[in-house]
């Protein structure tokens, strides 16, 4: 029995339609045998998908479902879409009633991973400002996901994860200066323990090795240029190693992700947003995957916007969709076979 | 006739002894056909130099000179080497001595490059604390040669150069809590200025296209985190289209060094040490070179230390050595032409 026929579907949510989302999701549909994607379903937007898969010169027979049970069966010659959701298809032109569009695909697709009728979840880029203005009061959506699965923004984890690198920003959208104020001895512990379980549990990595950033150039040397290493990164890496976890550092920033060190280590957990996201997009641009760590559900996305810029050219990149897709499968099914 | 042969020799320090230095001279001079590398010499150390060719198996002989003037004719068939400090070769194994010898190595060099009797200055690595226990008072060799040439150091920037980026960190070793204050629109304007000469100057491009990065993740999104872009950066780079100068930005970090990005900019002006040396070492580590520009004489180094740990093993990478040495050539054989 082929255990990926035998998994749950998994959800996909449209993100905004006027960005590069549909198109997307489309071009891996169209990729399934190829990139060996498992099957999943997208909610809502069926008239958005077909036309987004002509404007991408794709031929993608679009099939409504009533149930997330039906995906599988179909998948293989149609692109499932569950709810009745939809609207025009105007790539570049977002507008209030596509990001209304984009919430309710999230929420539906979000419910239908947590009731355990989707195998995982994988959310579509979305435009935060204009979800603001819809009602949307979460910075984003992983802060929405774990609040949907009744889990604490702090407990929720951003891994990003590419071919050549995994890695973990312990702050993200916050001023640079405000960053040694709000690295902690305490969320370094906390984020860390949960990447190592995320690691063990979906990547199936027996005994992770985390490699725990720097703030300061160098370390700072001993003290030479800020000191944060010694009270409080140090500590964290003692106190997580006490608590049996492979952790190391505080390694500098600028030499961890040479080719010579990227074998080291199976993520890396960094200090702040550039830190993580640089080594990232400059490596694994087309592939990146942000996945959230620390959910009942795997969720999992691509790691870009919406491309508003570019929507419905035939410009944007699958490569990050796909992976993200596949990712999720790959988690799901170790998720089911535990 | 062949200009590569015609130019003025490259001098070469030695580094320190104890450190990898030696063997990837003796390394960049074996392979100096396939690597095409124009003539240089090595000021001093030549038993330690044959040592460290016999360490690394290789056939190097050593041929000591008493002008610069005498090395290009010798360089086909052996290792010039002008001076006569010298010392026992003993790999991992830094002392007082050899650091003494380091920086009469130096300040040869440097001396050799001001008075013109050398086409510029390569410098292997140096171990900064022991220098500074034998009486060296500059924070690292860019600002001793700087200092040597009657340049202040705030007017010699460090550009670090690989085969797929250029990049300009605007601060260096400071503690990143510093990082926001030390960045202000003359800086940033300066430095910048000083670059687009220097690529001018040295690379050859006629009309440098600098991009400037934000300080904060996305640039602060319209100061939500962070609003150092909008009264410090943005200005600048105003300033800088004013003058003439094909300058953009400021530009998300974590964006900019993207494959499909790179090609967009000739060098990228960073806020911080990691901002710069990340991209660098994570996608050019074994050729990287560290350039400074905005002095009267052609100097580079290899982006790497003494690496005592892995010296006399033959462990070493020559990339980064190989890449200065071509880079310093070039760069002379530019300057001689103008």
């Amino acid at each position: 029995m082929n255990t990926t026929e035998s998994a749950l579907p998994l959800a996909v949510s449209l993100g905004d339609p006027a960005g590069v989302g549909p198109e997307l999701i489309c071009e891996a549909w169209a990729r399934r045998d190829s990139a060996t994607l498992p099957a999943f379903f997208v909610t809502g937007g069926a008239g958005i998908l077909a036309d987004a898969a002509r404007t991408r010169g794709l031929i993608v027979p679009v099939r409504p479902i009533a149930d997330p049970a039906e995906a599988a069966a179909i998948f293989p010659d149609a692109l499932p879409v569950l709810g009745p959701d939809d609207g025009p298809y105007c790539p570049g032109a977002p507008d209030p009633a596509g990001a209304r569009l984009a919430l309710s695909s999230l929420t539906r697709a979000t419910a239908l991973a947590i009731a355990g009728k989707a195998g995982g979840l994988v959310t579509g880029p979305i435009a935060k400002a204009l979800l603001a203005q819809v009602g949307f009061h979460h910075p984003g959506q992983t802060e929405f996901v774990a609040d949907a699965c009744g889990i604490v923004a702090d407990d929720a984890v951003m891994l990003l994860a590419g071919p050549s690198l995994r890695t973990v920003p312990l702050t993200v959208h916050v001023a640079l200066a405000e960053v040694p104020r709000l690295i902690t001895t305490d969320l370094i512990v906390s984020r860390a323990t949960i990447t190592a379980r995320g690691l063990q549990q979906d990547f199936g990595i027996a005994q992770p090795r985390l490699a725990i950033t720097a703030l300061n150039p160098h370390g700072g040397e001993g003290g030479k240029f800020g000191d944060e290493e010694v009270p409080i990164i140090a500590p964290a890496i003692a106190a997580l190693r006490a608590g049996g976890i492979d952790a190391s550092g505080p390694h500098s920033a600028d030499a961890l992700f040479a080719p010579h060190m990227r074998g080291s280590f199976d993520v890396a957990i960094c200090m702040y947003h550039d830190q993580a996201l640089i080594p990232i997009k400059a490596l694994d641009f087309d592939q990146g995957v942000n996945m959230t760590l620390g959910l009942p559900i795997v969720r999992t996305s691509p790691d870009h916007g919406t491309a508003f810029g570019i929507a419905g050219q035939r410009l944007a990149h699958p490569g990050a969709m796909i992976a993200a897709i596949r990712m999720a499968g790959e988690c799901a099914k170790r998720r089911a076979g535990a």
